[in-house]
C-alpha cells in the first residue's frame, strides 16, 4: 500500500446524530447536550464525526443564508474539537433517513434541477464558500462532504426525481468539487454516494465520479438495498457486504493506491436482528480494516433516533451505537473493543500483496447491474471465503502485468470463465 | 347591519411580512428590528397584524413540535401587544408569495394528503393545541387562522396536488376550527381561502366553507387573478374588485349580517402601477369601508420584500406599506390618511338599507365561474357604478321579501334579464 496507512492509523467514527430531536435539532440547538453526546462517542474510542446540517435552514432563499444557522454549524464543529473528535461537515441536506429537506426555492412553484440550473449551482457554491468561513479556521473540521446521497434526487425511483445525464452529474460534482478546493485549499472535500452508483445500469452519478474526483473514495454501505434479499436475514456473509463495496470501488479506481472510505455502514433490522448486530459489527469492522484501501469507518448512526419521533423507517430507529437515552448499546461496546483491538494490533491490514482476484466482468456503466447483489459477482466472490478477501479484477485487465502488481494480485480466480470464453453469455447481458 | 359596527369601529391592519429576512427571519429572530417594525405600523395608525410562522419550523416532525420556534411565535406576538397592536396568528404554512413550506413528514418519500390523512389531521390539532398553549393567554392575540391560502395545495393548477372532495375539504376545516375553538374558547378563529373558492367551479373549497364555518367571512382580494386581464392595468375600475368580492361573499352567506374580514388586498406590479398604487389604495379603502358588512382590512403587505431575496414574482417585491429601507411609501401615507378620515368620519359606511342590488345567476358551486372577472356578472356589476354599491342577489332569491329586507335591497337590477327568461343560456351554461 503506496500510502503506508498502518491499521492502527484508520479512523473510526459515527455519523451524529442528535440524541435529542435528531436533526431537528438544529431548530433549538441546545450545546450541553451535543457536547454531552460527543463525549459519549468519544468515550467510545471513535475520533470523528460526520455532521449534518439541513439545506432549507442554512439557505431558505437562494440568496439569503441564515448567519445564526451557519454559526450553529460552527457551534457543534467546534464542540466537536473540543470533545477531541474530528469533523467532517456535509452541505447540501438534501436527505437523511427517508426524509427529504430541500428549500422552498428548488420546489414546487419554484421546482427547478438544482443539478444543472446554473443559479442553483451558484447558490451551492454560495453555501461551501460560506460554511468554509465559518468553519475552516477550526482545527479539528477536515472539510466537506457537497451532500448525503444527494445524487438520489437524479435517480428513476426518486417521487420527485431531477432527471439528468451523466456528463452533468460529472459537471456538478467536479465543478463544486472544485470551488470547495478553490476557497479552502487545506480541507479534504468529498462527495457521497449511495450505492446505486455502483449498481443501477442507468444512474446519472457513476463510479467515474466516485473514484476519480475528491481525494478519497466514499462507500455507502447497507445490506437492506439487496444484499439481504440475496442472502437472507442475519446471514453471516451480510458481514461481508461492505467489503464487497469496497473491492468493486478498488476494482472501478484508476489509482490501485486510492484510498477508500466507508462513509456510512450500519447494522439494520431486520436484516440484522438486535442480538446479531455486536457480532455482525466486529465481523464487519474486521473485514473493512482488513483492506489496506481502507482508511476511515464511519459507523450510521451515533444515537438512535427516539420513539417521540414519528414516521421514520422502523430500521432507523434502532441504527444508533447508542440509545437514546444515552445508554451504550452491545453494538456500540462491540465497536469500542474492535477499535481497541485495532490499535492494540490484535486485528490488522490483510497483506497487500499476493492478493487472489476474482475475475469479473468488464466494469461499464451499462453493466453495473451484474455486480449488484442479484447477480452474478457477488455470490461468487462471496463464496471465495476472507481472510484475505479476494480483489475484483475486471476481465479486460487480467492481462497486464503492471496493474496486476500494482494491485497486489498473484492468483487470479475465473468460475465464471470470463478469459477463455469470448461469448460469455456475462459480457452479452446487455 | 344588525352588528351594529360602525365604520369607525373598523380594523384596519397589516400582514406582517419581516422588514430583514421576510419570513426566514424566523430562523434568527431579532425582536428589536420586530419591534421597530411593528412600532411603524402602529405609527401608520394600523391596529392588528396577521403573523406567519412557517409549519416546518414549527412541527418539522409529524409528533415534534419545536418549543423555541413556538416560544418565537410567543415573541413577536408579545412585540406587536407592545406596541399596541392586536394579533391574529396563522397557524399552517403553507404558502407565502409563491413559496410553498410543507415539513419532509408530508413530503416526497413521505407524501401524504395532508387534508384526509388521520395522521396529519391529529398532527395540525396538536399544532394548534400547542400555538394555544404559548398565546392564549396574551391579552392581543384575537385568535387563529388555520393557514394562508392552504386550500391552494388542493388545487388542480398546483404542481403537487392533493386532490380532495368538497366533503373532505368541509370535514377538515371544520373539525380544525371546532378543535381550536375548543381548546382556546375565547379565540376568534378563522380560516382563509384565495378568490379560487369563489371563482372555480370545481375546487373543493366552497364558498359554503367560507360563509358558514368560522364567526366571519375572509376574503382574499388580488386583481392580479382576473381582473386585471378584463379591464387592463391601472384601469379605475380595478380599485372596486375587493369590494366585489365582498358583496359577492355576502351574497353566498345565509346570514345577511354576517361579517366580512378583508384579510388580504394589496396593489400588485403590473395590475397597478406605483404612481397610481396611493390613489388605488385610498378608493379600494373607501369602497370596502362604505360595506356595512366589513369589519376588517388587513393590507397585504407591511413590507417589501427586499431585494436581496431571490426568486419572488416581480409583484411581490412592492407590495409593502413601508418600503425595505424603513421609509413609508405614498401607498402606507395614503392607507394612513384613509384610517384618519374613517376615525374621523370623513369616510363612512354607505347605507344598510335602499340598496340596489344586481340580480344574477343562481350560486352553485357548479356554476361559480359566472361570477369570476371574466364572467358576465362582473362587468354588469361594474358598469351599475358605485356609491353606494350595488349587491348581488341570486336570482333565485329575489321573489323572496323577508330575505330582500333582511339584505336591506329595494331596487332589483336585472340586466341579463335572469328573471324573466327562465332558459336565459347563463342558467344552462353547465
Amino acid at each position: 500500500m503506496s500510502r503506508g496507512l498502518g491499521a492502527e492509523q484508520m479512523a473510526f467514527g459515527a455519523n451524529y446524530t442528535p440524541r435529542h430531536g435528531w436533526f431537528h435539532s438544529w431548530l433549538e440547538l441546545d450545546p450541553s447536550s451535543v457536547a454531552a453526546d460527543f463525549a459519549a462517542l468519544k468515550a467510545l474510542g471513535l475520533d470523528h464525526v460526520r455532521i449534518f446540517p439541513l439545506w432549507p435552514l442554512l439557505q431558505p432563499n437562494r440568496t439569503h443564508l441564515v448567519a445564526r444557522s451557519l454559526q450553529d454549524v460552527r457551534t457543534v464543529a467546534q464542540l466537536a474539537g473540543d470533545a477531541g473528535l474530528d469533523v467532517h461537515v456535509d452541505v447540501l441536506q438534501g436527505h437523511l433517513s427517508s426524509f427529504d429537506f430541500l428549500p422552498s426555492w428548488v420546489e414546487t412553484w419554484h421546482r427547478t434541477n438544482f443539478f444543472t440550473d446554473p443559479k442553483a449551482i451558484a447558490a451551492a457554491a454560495e453555501l461551501i464558500s460560506a460554511l468554509t468561513e465559518v468553519l475552516a479556521d477550526l482545527p479539528q473540521v477536515r472539510g466537506l462532504s457537497l451532500g448525503n446521497e444527494i445524487g438520489q434526487f437524479a435517480a428513476a425511483r426518486h417521487p420527485e426525481q431531477r432527471a439528468i445525464t451523466p456528463a452533468q452529474a460529472r459537471a456538478w460534482t467536479s465543478g463544486l468539487l472544485e470551488h470547495a478546493a478553490r476557497v479552502w485549499p487545506d480541507g479534504r472535500h468529498t462527495h457521497s454516494y449511495d450505492d446505486e452508483l455502483w449498481f443501477v445500469d442507468e444512474h446519472p452519478f457513476t463510479p467515474d465520479l466516485a473514484t476519480q474526483l475528491s481525494p478519497t473514495t466514499t462507500v455507502h454501505s447497507w445490506v437492506f438495498t439487496g444484499a439481504t434479499t440475496r442472502l437472507g436475514n442475519d446471514h453471516p456473509d451480510l458481514a461481508r457486504f461492505g467489503r464487497y463495496l469496497v473491492e468493486l470501488a478498488q476494482a472501478w479506481s484508476p489509482d490501485p493506491t486510492r484510498p477508500v472510505w466507508v462513509q456510512e455502514i450500519g447494522a439494520p433490522t431486520p436484516s440484522v436482528s438486535a442480538d446479531q448486530a455486536p457480532d455482525y459489527a466486529r465481523r464487519t469492522l474486521v473485514e473493512l480494516v482488513g483492506s489496506p484501501a481502507v482508511e476511515a469507518v464511519t459507523w450510521w448512526c451515533s444515537h438512535d433516533v427516539s420513539r417521540s419521533l414519528a414516521d421514520f423507517p422502523e430500521l432507523e430507529y434502532s441504527l444508533g451505537l447508542i440509545d437514546e437515552h444515552s445508554r451504550v448499546k452491545p453494538i456500540g461496546r462491540a465497536m469500542a473493543e474492535l477499535i481497541d483491538d485495532v490499535r492494540s494490533g490484535v486485528v490488522g491490514r490483510e497483506s497487500a500483496t499476493g492478493r487472489r482476484a476474482l475475475v469479473i466482468p468488464p466494469l461499464e456503466h451499462e453493466l453495473r447491474s451484474l455486480t449488484a447483489p442479484h447477480g452474478p459477482v457477488f455470490l461468487e466472490w462471496l463464496a471465495l471465503g476472507g481472510d484475505p478477501a479476494p480483489a475484483l479484477l475486471p476481465v479486460t485487465q487480467a492481462t497486464g502485468p503492471d496493474l496486476l502488481e500494482a494491485r497486489g494480485i498473484t492468483t487470479l480466480i475465473d468460475p465464471l470463465n470470463l478469459q477463455t470464453s469470448e461469448s460469455n453469455p456475462l459480457l452479452l447481458k446487455r
